[in-house]
């Protein structure tokens, strides 16, 4: 099965995407528009993308002192990107966008992903034009947002600081007003900002004339104490060379500094830096400081940024699954090519028959389908948040306070799940090639090194998953699980009339019931410390059940269009939907169990006994 | 908990493996010699191997068309090595060995597998040694074994081929008698061997002034065809330069030529080789073909072969687990130093409190504590393992055969489950250390990249599962599982009387008794491709069963000599076991269910829908 062929059934057999095109935002589209953006992006990741996997990943960003230099075809990766106007492909026409649906958006990226997760950063300039298109000045958006969806310009995102990495609150960068008039600026107000930010992706290079750092600072009080707590923050654009109201470059560099590039097990192809704000090794004006405007409301600033955490949160969880299904499609090609061995029979082996290809062993069957049911499972659950941000921006009233309340609940599952298990595919992948899996010689183990940030950034494992049982199961009064448990249940009710999916449904019903007891009894004494102290089991067991909801609403899709079966696409998804009710369901028990026991083996043991 | 500290718990607390000394093998010894021997180890690992770990993985070995150049840390880590007369701790005396016990030697072993696993590379040469001291000549074994003791030559294990990997049967390298009189040469009968040889771990190097190859390859029959089949193997000794009946190197290279060198994902500093046997560039007597001489009987080589495999196997065992553990103390002295976030508390959190060093959070408690239970678990079994070799060597007729039959069934899981496992207790040190795990600033993603290899070589995790569900669980009327089960039992018995443990006794007596009807209902149609279409997760479950028993015992002897819990030692025991029978031993009933099941989900799964 191609990506293709498998992003074709998921967007307009299952989500029905094309159906969107009767919204009048989208009304220019049909199935043409999508295909030709599909193909567009298909073809520019073939060409632009998939060739130089490996080679970013030898070429390292390198810093001279002055410059960081990206290898050529990283240019040209950017370059093909910019020009296919996917940038702006959500943006309004009238600032030259495409009006396009974020499924299919998101859809049109995996490409780019599976052919090379880390030649592009696209993503976070896409997500820093969202925001200051969502909280932004006119103005700021003329100037920032607009060049950046051009590709002229590209944006970051700076929250983490070295001493405090997720925990935001001590977030230590200073934002004082920059002398008198400072609220006057065009570009809003003006600030100067000193302190150090980590993990900057894409932090400085030269694919575009300029950088625009989105910021998160504390404005201090007027003792000059910064205020505790998250409270505190607010958010500053600082472009990395000044700017004038009309947006051309002033030739004056702002005072942002590279101190040093992170070199990283793996997304090698993506420059990752500390940078110093303020400093003084560009003073503006004669003095140290970088120059930064006021987004939005001061101390307001984390509200901003979480705007767009959602899709920066799908974003990830896309990386991670294309990730997966890059080692998928590698390993698959290796298996079918690769004699070795022969099929174990009830006479046992004939050692004078000639070596049969591997993909005939049922324990590399095993290892594949767990690749294809874990990454097309995960790239389902990708494009129906996908979907779900397109009925919340542009659905009826009610639709979109669904699609809001599901996505609270379910983004968490997007970005943990597909970072944890796609990952296993990957290693899996490496498993079926053997030994040649584990030399640089094969795409496989890079795969692996690449997909294991996807734990850790945009949120690490431990904060998803005490964002969903600590906060988003909670949420107005248990709203958002209430209205998920509808829909799997509506997903139960309809296979419980197609016999083959009928038993995965009654499991199904099952585990959801099983996870509304283990949410329940993890609460029962309202103690945060006895609730989530396992809270990444509680994630496992919830992630591994939506992933079941989710393939059996896909298998049901498959066998409500061809009843018999006879399209390999569609035993291919009621197969992977056995796989998964029969392999990875059940896994779900162990992980509720510590649950549900509010189990503090882990949380009480002595520091000393480690 | 230092390694030390562990070390001396299982070794002498638990293994009494000072007991041996009673032995008249092992008279010599005494509590005193072996902390001696573990003194000496510790120290040049400390000094020779850990510091350079890091080297080693950047300066990957080096091929210039002539030789293969190591760092020079690399040279001084052997020598340092081999002065320590550890390369024959296990020999006699009288050949200048130490008639260490073997459970020791894999102590003492462990430091440098902790410390750098891919600097040294002697385990190959001390398997190939003790092969030749089981089934050589006693020519050879002057010749060959006494030198690869002495650290003065080193030896490779030439197996696997590049189109055959896992499927020996597939052999393609020819032996064929070197002329007249070729039964008669005094280091063997001569052969003239003619094949490639793939992923040979220091098949090149200038370490040792000659290198023993033992090759595994078949002789033609009278129409010139190789047998079909593992029958047909022949073992033979090829060394890289040519040796006289007194040992010394005649000057003639004979010809083994390096094809090439692999480019590993980790595990850099060892040197992994494609060979060339006999392909002409270094003809010896004017004559393509590498000179090889037969060890043992014709057609036996495989036999030899697998006699070795046992310590061979608990090697990538203890290999596997300090990888493990290296990560384990690397992401436990991360977790205590560095501040950040704020405990979680019922009345919330207070944003101006000082932040908290992390390992007070419960889920980083969670993700050490999975670590040390893993990890120290799998050091247990291993030396569990150690001890039983030293019983089949050195123990009563009986105590000796009981010995090797739970060998037999234990070996498979002391190889596969840190292979697994102490990957994943890796993939944890990394999380703990947030986006600085991620780079390789910190050592604990090379730990991940070094323990990826153990799932691959020395057998495959798929090749484990048919041995232990195919063969090892059947063999000999399943006496070995039987064996295993009484042992099992036996802790369960006298664990069911200290309370903290009766629940995990009657949990341990659950999963034996599940594990059981599992392999009853896995052989109950008798086709071997129903039961072993799910050996892997079988051998996940029976690995976990085994584990929770080595737990319980261990926790049971800490418990007995401390019953009030009063030492942290005790106390990390037993919460040890108490984590892994809460989290980690419920795990086995969703990979029980698809054995015993028999199911067919991905043995049937049609190719085309993949």
């Amino acid at each position: 099965m191609t990506l293709r062929t498998t992003l074709d059934f998921l967007l307009h057999d299952w989500l029905d995407t094309t159906g969107l095109t009767s919204r009048e935002r989208f009304a220019d589209h049909n199935r043409e528009t999508i295909d030709a953006v599909l193909d567009t992006c298909e073809r520019i990741a073939r060409e632009k993308y998939a060739p130089f996997n490996r080679l970013v990943d030898t070429q390292e960003p390198h810093f001279d002192g002055e410059k960081v230099t990206l290898p050529k075809a990283t240019h040209d990766a950017f370059k093909a990107y910019a020009e296919s106007g996917m940038l702006s492909a959500a943006q309004d026409y009238d600032i030259g966008g495409m009006q396009l649906p974020y499924s299919v958006e998101a859809a049109a990226n995996a490409f780019f992903a599976c052919a090379s997760v880390s030649i592009g950063s696209s993503l976070l300039s896409v997500g820093n034009a969202n925001l200051l298109m969502a909280h932004g000045t006119e103005l700021q958006k003329q100037v920032f947002a607009h060049k950046e969806f051009s590709g002229q310009w590209s944006g970051t995102m700076c929250l983490s600081e070295p001493q405090a990495g997720s925990s935001l609150s001590d977030v230590a960068t200073r934002a004082v007003p920059d002398g008198e008039g400072f609220e006057s600026d065009p570009l809003g107000a003006r600030y100067r900002l000193r302190g150090n930010k980590m993990w900057i992706s894409s932090g400085e290079h030269e694919l575009t004339e300029n950088i625009v750092h989105l910021v998160l600072a504390k404005i201090p009080d007027a003792d000059g104490k910064l205020i505790p707590g998250t409270r505190g923050i607010s958010l500053f654009i600082v472009p990395k060379k000044m700017v004038n109201a009309q947006g051309e470059l002033t030739g004056v560099r702002n005072d942002v500094a590279l101190a040093g590039l992170n070199h990283k097990l793996g997304w090698r192809g993506t420059t990752n830096t500390l940078l110093n704000f303020g400093e003084g090794k560009f003073p503006v004006d004669g003095q140290a400081g970088a120059v930064g405007y006021l987004v939005g409301q001061p101390g307001k600033g984390l509200a901003c940024m979480f705007h767009m955490m959602n899709e920066a949160r799908i974003g990830v969880g896309i990386a991670a699954t294309m990730l997966g299904m890059a080692g998928y499609y590698a390993s698959l090609d290796y298996a079918k090519g690769r004699p070795q061995g022969r099929p174990i029979t009830g006479a046992g082996k004939d050692a004078a028959a000639p070596q049969t290809r591997i993909i005939e062993h049922a324990d590399v069957k095993r290892m594949l389908l767990t690749q294809k049911a874990y990454c097309e499972g995960a790239l389902a659950l990708e494009l129906y948040c996908a979907r779900l941000i397109d009925e919340q921006h542009t659905g009826s009233a009610q639709d979109a306070e669904e699609a809001r309340l599901l996505l609270e609940v379910l983004t968490p599952i997007a970005k943990s799940w597909p970072s944890e298990w796609c990952l296993e595919a990957n290693s899996l992948a490496i498993q079926v090639h053997g030994g040649y899996g584990y030399t640089r010689d094969f795409p496989v183990e890079q795969y692996w090194r690449d997909n294991r940030l996807n734990m850790i950034h945009e949120g690490t494992h431990g904060i998803q998953a005490m964002d969903l049982l600590g906060r988003k199961v909670l949420m107005e009064e248990g709203k958002g699980l209430t209205l998920l448990s509808h829909r799997i249940m509506a997903t139960v009710n309809r296979c419980n009339g197609i016999p083959v999916l009928a038993p995965h449904a009654k499991a199904l019903a099952r585990a959801l019931q099983d996870v509304g007891v283990a949410t329940q009894k993890a609460w029962s004494t309202g103690v945060p410390g006895e609730a989530l102290a396992n809270a990444v089991p509680y994630m496992q067991a919830f992630g591994h059940t939506v992933l079941a909801w989710i393939w059996l609403d896909v298998a049901g899709c498959a066998l409500d269009n061809d009843p018999q079966q006879e399209s390999l696409v569609t035993q291919g998804h009621v197969g992977c939907a056995k796989f998964f009710f029969h392999y990875e369901l059940p896994k779900i028990n162990a992980w509720l169990g510590v649950v549900q026991s509010r189990d503090l083996t882990c949380a009480t043991f002595p520091e000393g006994a480690f």
